[in-house]
């Protein structure tokens, strides 16, 4: 099945956005193993959207258009493809149920709903609507007459990704005869081409399942997919090859879970054995705790941490001592030591996590490059410290650190718990 | 002039790497007052690449194509532009001595230059070879029979850029007559619809310059942009309406300069009046300090921060009471003034901020809604709590505090000071 992805908006055509959407789709759809062989992007005017959507209906199985669903006058995308499809429009009962349902969600009166909102109700005929759970734009599915689906997403990202997940791959699945079963391995801290050699043959020898990799910054994911007659058959297709990575990459492998991520597979692991943890941050200055705070329910296992930028800060709450910053300097394996293990004095936590390090751009020295960051991890009273010369400008420099620091605190804890 | 933007790589088209590329030119291109009405992203495909680039120059007057001019089979761009311009191919004595420059450059012999390399030199004829500082793919302009420019650049960013940047742009402004010269106004706190509101007579009187707005959470940037003559004739018709602008916003204009983001404005401002400032985080759990410590030299006005997750923490380090925790409980203007007055009292900063809301999903009650957040700001004394009732899931919640935050510090201060 063929499957083009059309972006609806000025902003992307501006360049005021980066294009996150049509990256995301695209590796969703290749996952599911169909095929995209043309992307396009388009402003909010009718008449060039128009020559997009014909062409692209032309020559492609399904079309996915994102953006120009919301409720102001130049959001046009939903009249242009009733036009192509052939289709009229009429105010859909479901569509108002949606939005009513989600304004009552987002704590807001049914009057409260303006006229544009409202708006939003009319679709195409013959279409199938799906509901928005984070927005007031609902997504829509047209069936046209010549088989092929034009598919109707909102724009921003928190409202595509979850409609994509939940509505459109089960119906895009349902068009194909069969099912697809996929699995990722989701590994920390080994490179791509480091992962790839090590799977070489998995890549080569096997075409059902497939092995996929696609690397994030400090994570590489292997998405194991198999075409099978059902569900159960695809599971025993591609559980094997999951062992076997799993086998291969050992505590690297941090989930098996499409949606946790790194900061929550730790947060699991903590909370499994018990352990509260606390953060004591110089170069990454609040970003780590800020990351783990992202996983809802951390408070079971998370009371307090501290951004020491100065070295004030890390002599006043953690007792980093004079002498060591004098001899060392504040980014240096010593003062990382220091910082993890004071953080577990003054604050009892089981495990403690520290960054020191220069992100950048200017601060740096022959011998201390900027990128160079010190990450110390205490695990019941056990502390093991990292250096890392990361590359990159500051932002790159400090969520990279951030990852560094997840990794070490997953792998020490696992170290002393497993 | 039009341009049109086409990607090539299938890396790009099966998402394994976000298209930075297209946002960028587009948004250079629009700054330079040219149009760009499409992008399109294609594979490594000879066949639908043709189709792509027939297609986008029988119908602009300028494309530029990014990617595949690297060394290997599959990196076909130059070939199919040659032939769709109708031209053969020559191996061209400019882009050999380019080959190596950047051999002699990157402290490599000539012996090591390859054979897939030296087929780098081999380009289209009646094309304009363009040196690569940071790559060994020269980018290429050919100039076809028709007037139309195929413009071919490596698809690497740091080679992209500065190429574009020192070579392609200067050459685009030279076939342009006059120049485009624009300013961009960004403003805090005001929605949308309602700044669209404000400037509804700028936006349908003025055609030169004209005023287009663009939202980003929390923020809405105004782009003021002038056809004229040259830079001087630019800045006369733009700034009276920066001007008119700043007037009618006041105070919400944080920045007018292109790379000035709301935390880089803060920090400014602090610096000026030699202002420290300090952090305790509850709900937003390390992402303000985290976002403020994203500017360099931040350090000049920054000694530390707390995240205080638990209400013990609050109590510990803060000095919240005991009491207000019951009687209010953490989530209230109460704990948030004592948070950010108690936070000035521990590190002596002249301004201190708060923050205390439930991110969610969980832990609401009737009264106390998934959503509500309570940011209080301390400056020399005197506090400012405010109290926000957000939309969206947990990330969401979190990151427009965060965007609050900057926004209370930056007036709060402005009260006091200016």
């Amino acid at each position: 099945m063929v499957v083009e992805l059309i972006s609806v908006g000025t902003e992307i055509l501006l360049g005021n956005i980066v294009n996150t959407n049509a990256a995301y789709l695209a590796e969703r759809l290749a996952g599911l193993g169909m095929s995209v062989y043309f992307q396009e992007t388009v402003g909010d005017n009718p008449e060039r959207l128009y020559e997009v959507l014909k062409q692209a209906k032309d020559r492609s199985d399904v079309v996915i258009l994102s953006g120009g669903l919301g409720p102001t006058q130049d959001d046009l995308t939903k009249e242009t493809a009733a036009k192509v499809c052939e289709k009229g429009m009429h105010e859909d009962q479901k569509a108002k149920e949606y939005l009513i349902r989600y304004f009552k969600k987002t704590q807001r009166t049914i009057s409260e709903i303006s006229e544009n909102n409202w708006k939003q109700a009319v679709v195409p005929d013959d279409s199938i609507v799906l509901y928005n759970d984070n927005g007031t734009a609902p997504g829509i599915i047209i069936e046209a007459d010549d088989g092929t689906k034009v598919i109707l997403l909102p724009g921003p990202p928190h409202e595509l990704i979850p409609m994509f997940e939940q509505q459109v791959a089960p119906y895009l699945c349902g068009i194909e005869q069969g099912v697809l079963y996929s699995k990722v391995v989701k590994i920390d801290s080994i490179g791509e081409s480091a992962v790839e050699m090590a799977i070489l043959d998995l890549i080569n020898e096997q075409s059902n399942p497939t092995v996929a990799p696609y690397a994030k910054p400090g994570e590489v994911h292997l998405r194991v997919t198999a075409k099978a007659k059902d569900e159960e058959e695809g599971k025993q297709l591609v559980m094997p090859v999951v062992e076997e990575l799993k086998n291969r990459f050992g505590r690297h492998v941090f989930t098996i879970e499409e949606h946790v991520t790194m900061e929550e597979a730790l947060v699991d692991l903590m909370m499994k054995h018990h352990l509260t943890f606390a953060t004591a941050e110089s170069c990454t200055g609040g970003l780590l705790a800020g990351r783990l705070v992202n996983v809802p329910g951390v408070s079971n296992c998370f009371n307090e941490g501290f951004i020491t930028y100065a070295n004030e800060a890390k002599m006043k709450y953690l007792g980093v001592s004079a002498d060591t910053l004098k001899q060392f300097g504040a980014v240096s394996e010593e003062c990382a030591r220091e910082m993890s293990e004071g953080l577990a004095k003054v604050t009892g936590a089981k495990v403690t996590i520290a960054t020191t390090g220069l992100a950048g751009p200017g601060g740096g020295t022959e011998e201390k490059k900027p990128g160079l960051v010190y990450i110390s991890c205490t695990v019941n009273g056990k502390t093991t410290v990292q250096k890392y010369q990361l590359n990159g400008n500051r932002e790159k420099v400090r969520y990279t650190a951030v990852v560094r620091a997840l990794t070490l605190m997953r792998h020490s804890i696992i170290n002393v718990y497993e």
